[in-house]
């Protein structure tokens, strides 16, 4: 049997006596690991330092490095999140209705985990525990396919996390990673329809989209954000000055960072300038319409191509367009963007409704920075990623974006005539 | 341009317009497509009297032509359930959640119609009103793919309703039935990822397999039912001869019919002899362990194989089993089982408590029969289908199950620091 189906059938072994933990014993199980990654942290360093070395010599860029490391600080915060997650209230058990047949049957529907959660993301050790830690919290086995750049870090990681959480009465095979790094095992994974309830792909466009293609299995697709802000007519200029910068510049490299500026045709002539000087400023290249170019606001803007509307650039790059009024800014944003996260700026009452209503995406912002979509920004606690999809969840995830329901039925003899 | 690729383009048009009607708006167009059904009843029986025809010609089982056909009582009956749609309180647009952020952001979170949804479904024609209906009713754009024996039904129903609803006011496209019959159409549809939000395919083990299959866009997987009753030693021995008949006998071709009955060895000596009995005067066939089979109850008993465990017969057959207790029962029947619904028969307080809490299924039952599976019976108005898949929605879906979220942020100009 292959090394994955081993895996997988050991994980759906273990979800079912999971899956009747207390909420006492997955918390307790947190503790475990986040202690254990405190003690074992010498370990987990030496395994790092051999990614680390191995991806020095294969000359990989410093901010992939960076990602990669582990040090006793990045250790110290991955425990701590494992403390906080075990502080959170515990969704599974809750009951979301109940009602009382006419035939008496009493009927509730109770949150359940899923199951058996996959997880394939990148090179980024990080996610090792942070998804251990939330499948735990919510009594899912997790199959974790990380990054080959991080294959020592999280075979270590898994041990350790792996070991705590069976010490402290957890079935084995509730965490694992798979060992193998060839790209066959990840597409294995992909298929095992029926031993995998979810499978969740963090990372960038190419791995998510190898996983929307391939899979077989359940999918949860996050991930690209082509955000916009659109300052209408009846906008601040000044608020607007501050949220197009906040949204851009802030964090650049994250996905509920601004792509993309539309401004209404009736103020564009004072409203932008100062907007375009401050990105300039802060090394934003600027892809923009004829109209703002005419305005000859700053330096150098490049002339913005059909592809750059449907760009998420990542970077310090944004396109800008002038449009005729909140009809073609609703338009343009439903054509071109992603779904993920749009922001009006302005003080009409009308179209802040209008905004918030035809905007087809999982977060719509009146007067504020788009970079606020995120599951620690909205309460959540912990944030599983964001969902660019509709189906089961959509925008910030939080815990219970990693549990179903079951229907529970309490009769005395009821039969169906 | 491929027909598929032109009906997709067109349902997510719709699908935006679709996305901002009101209640009010959406029952009415029901209402218009209850009244055109009536009105146009002769057009459709004319087309669907085609599709009998070629299906006559090509020796189809009776069974599949009763399903087939439509007349002017199975119309009436449609568009009493479209009326009967109209009725029920409308999802979209309930908050689900709302706090305000430490920051002074208000947060909610509403409900929003999932944009196009795809169903796949065989040569039952009421699906296509029903379809329609249900996607109207929760402001979706649908696309439909019946088989082909009743291409000329669909096309009418769908001309039909299509033309009902634009007439009171609703967008072009809303809803669409493929005209083509080739296999590669299907198979585009499933493919079409970032068109279609979600795609449903009703009917049998093999269309459901070849959706899983080869879907790229996201799935609810409906179906396969493999249900149980287990009789713990603590049970009535009358309800539960009664419970294991009417889970057999009542209706056996659905999914929620029991294909296999688990007693326990404390008791099946005396219990099983007057259940088997009624179920050979129902003409079920019996497979069975060999235990079950020394009894004698009954003429005939094959003997179950692995298989037999295993097997969905949607049919007269039942596989039965003598089990040491509740911990095999559990064990065998989230082995073998397909997590649809379960009946636990006992008057034992502990073994209904372990068997509601350790049975990994979307509706697990104590005293009563698994035939309650069911949209209707569980008080949901309408019933989409029964997901067997944990994501998005487990067990009987109701019109929650066609809607996705959004999150709505007003704000005063915060920014992210």
């Amino acid at each position: 049997m292959s090394e994955v189906m081993t895996l997988a059938l050991r994980a759906n072994e273990a979800a079912t006596s999971l899956g009747i933990t207390s909420t006492e014993q997955r918390n307790r199980a947190l503790l475990a690991m986040a202690h254990a990654l405190m003690q074992n942290q010498d370990e987990i360093v030496a395994a790092n330092a051999k990614d680390m070395d191995a991806a020095r010599a294969k000359g990989i860029a410093p901010a992939l490095l960076d990602r990669l490391e582990l040090n006793p600080a990045r250790l110290k915060s991955m425990s701590e999140a494992l403390k906080a997650l075990s502080l959170l209230s515990d969704p599974i058990g809750e009951m979301l209705e109940g009602h009382t047949l006419p035939n008496g049957i009493q009927l509730s529907k109770i949150r359940v985990p899923l199951g058996v959660v996959a997880m394939i993301y990148e090179a980024r050790p990080n996610v090792t525990a942070d998804a251990a830690g939330l499948c735990m919290k919510t009594g899912n086995a997790v199959i974790l396919r990380g990054g080959s750049l991080a294959v020592n870090s999280n075979l270590e990681l898994t041990r350790v996390l792996a070991n705590a959480a069976t010490r402290s009465g957890m079935p084995d095979g509730c965490i694992q990673s798979i060992e193998s790094t060839e790209r066959e095992a990840a597409e294995e994974l992909m298929g095992l329809h029926g031993y995998i309830d979810v499978l969740i792909p963090r990372g960038g466009a190419g791995l998510i989209k190898s996983v929307v293609e391939n899979a077989k299995v359940p999918v949860i697709e996050t991930g690209v954000g082509n955000c916009h802000v659109y300052i209408h007519k009846g906008a601040d200029p000044e608020m607007a000055r501050r949220i197009v910068v906040n949204a851009k510049v802030q964090r650049p490299g994250v996905c509920n960072a601004a792509e993309s500026l539309l401004v209404d045709e009736d103020i564009y002539e004072t409203v932008l300038p100062p907007i375009l000087k401050e990105l300039e400023e802060n090394s934003v290249t600027i892809h923009a319409d004829d109209a703002t170019r005419s305005l000859g606001a700053v330096m150098r803007i490049e002339a913005a191509t059909e592809e750059d509307w449907a760009t998420e650039y990542l970077a310090l790059e944004i396109s800008v367009k002038v449009v005729s009024g909140i009809d073609e800014a609703i338009v343009h944003i439903n054509k071109y963007g992603s779904n993920h996260s749009e922001a009006i700026v302005t003080d009409d009452y009308s179209a802040s409704r209008r905004f918030l209503s035809e905007i087809d995406s999982s977060a719509v912002y009146v007067n504020a920075s788009t970079r606020f979509s995120d599951g620690g920004e909205f309460g959540m606690g912990a944030e599983i990623g964001i969902s660019t999809q509709k189906l089961h969840a959509r925008g910030p995830m939080g815990l219970e974006a990693l549990t179903s329901t079951k229907f529970i039925l309490r009769g005395s003899g009821q039969i169906r005539e």
